[in-house]
């Protein structure tokens, strides 16, 4: 019996859409007001799935305890109230919702190991989300 | 590296449950209170979902701008503040959100190219909501 | 200690937002899209406010179930999956949203009797709200 | 064609967690606040999916009336305002959301005839939910 | 420039509505399911609205850590994960929300002395909030 | 019949609280993550209430298209992506959501003449929300 667990975080960060490989008027064609020179921000949703077998005894896929201790450790202390273009993650990457979602899904595969990270869901604002499943990838 | 990307869009329509072909005591009893007579209306909430790799120069799967224009001029502006009964895309179906939704999907399918259209989901109130995947149809 | 005690109830209608006494591009220039002639939809959801003294034996302001019997009886056996403009409250009034909260107001103050009806506040969409408060003006 | 037809339910219950078979301290480590001894509630949220084919002359993939009696009955009426731990169900299960999402769809898979239920989802809170497809599993 | 700061704390407790001075029939007629023998829960969903004249150093009418510590202290950690009835403060009292949102606003008015506690309002469940204004009454 | 209407506006930028006038210790114990160097940023929820009569032949206390104009020209232009610290208004004041309130308040004094601006209400955070009334104010 597999079970899915879903879990909310949240986190607040800055950051500018600016590729400087593009010129001024590039940039801005492609990330319109998100190319604002100094930036804005969002308040970050951020929805983890594991998923496993409902263990016998405890009647939990995982306890919570442990995955928000991974989460708050390794993404929310690392990302909440930061320039998410200062941090080495974007040295080389544009800091898009997609790029910080494929990002947190490594760190999570990489760094929480009690059941299986199925995906990661990344609110940028209430309309606008993006969803990265590392696992599907592997499976096919 | 495949992410989605699910937006949400709004729009208000009028519609009544009604099908010729059946008695009134039949609609009656199929459709229940959305079979009264001079219609009634829902906010409608419509959530797309499209997919791709993420552009290594952009970070983005496709530029918001661009499905924005799409569902704006063929879906929004053809459904908003209108009555679904008297539109042709339901001269011969009844206009409940099942058939809204695959009609949704089938015009992002044929209107929009930037990547793929996964499936979209039509919300007609908190409570009730309807997910079409063509694309997962066209897989098996 | 008096308490304010506040209630969500729900319901669906649709509406055409037209003044015969407007010629059609005065109409169209006040109400827009919401002037489109076959009428659209919303789901509209009711915040009912009452408030008094807490009952010492029952702990209560009033009985939920009381009010939920007169606010389903007499407001959303009403106007629920109805055509606002064909009812009779409406027969000489543009049913907009700020026409129903103060119509709806009316009626709890009419049929509400075990506390005071504070104020009605009418949702027609996320975005939009109308609120009256009969009580308030009496008060001046 | 082939929709995925998604209904929200709520129903508030009280739960312990707590594992007669581990020693208190243990239960204390595993469960932490949630083993409080007197216990605790929820306002559930129970989202039910149901797919099929959309019925070419009622537009709907079944109907609604016939999900909510369905829900209504055998899950709302047995676990709404009721106390999980004195229940037959959980008998000789902690009553953790992972087994009632579990169980619930146990509960429609036998009950609903009509189309199939794909899953359940089970909102404890805002912030955590559970998800259980019994025929996911039955594919593999 | 009195500015309203409003912030939202939850915590999840259970309870069981029951006046031991009423019949077992006139507890079951005045509340209905809620008296149910074995009680059930909510995630009640507390706000707090604090009020003051904004401080032209800092830019804040209050700090939030210090809200958020009184709140954490003296309400969060008293009824979060626990059976509202088995606490001194319903010994003589139904625990009703109508009930628990004068208690907290009570403790608040006690113990919270950086700015004046304009009112507290409690979310029992999402269609159903109780707000109280101790200040209000005052000031008549 | 003087209704309140009160509309949702959003926007996103980012701010850093910092006091020069203040140590870099102080200003880190007065504002904790919020005065991280280089910023951080939130989706801003902006709830504007404005109030008057109901226009006996509109049927409305003022067009949303005003009011939308207004607040579009004059708020979200302004601010919407934008770094709050650079801007004009906070050359001398920290860019807290109490003193963007009041700000956003007096813009919409200045600026919409339709009908009285009642109060605004700036959701910086779900759980955070501050409101500003002049109007109350001048009346005391």
């Amino acid at each position: 019996m597999k079970v899915d667990l879903t879990r909310r975080y949240k986190f607040c960060a800055s950051h500018r859409l600016h590729n400087p490989a593009f010129s001024d008027g590039h940039n801005r064609q492609v990330y319109g007001k998100c190319n604002n020179p100094h930036g804005h921000g969002h308040n970050y949703v951020l929805w983890v799935t594991v998923s496993g077998p409902v263990d016998q005894r405890t009647g939990m896929v995982c306890n919570l305890a442990d995955l928000d201790d991974c989460v708050q450790q390794e993404v929310i202390e690392r990302f909440d109230h930061q320039n998410l273009n200062l941090m080495p993650e974007f040295a080389e990457l544009v800091p898009t919702s997609e790029n910080l979602a494929v990002c947190i899904d490594g760190i999570l595969q990489r760094n929480f190991c009690c059941v299986a990270v199925e995906r990661v869901r990344l609110e940028e604002t209430a309309s606008n989300s993006f969803e990265y499943a590392q696992r599907d990838e592997l499976a096919r």
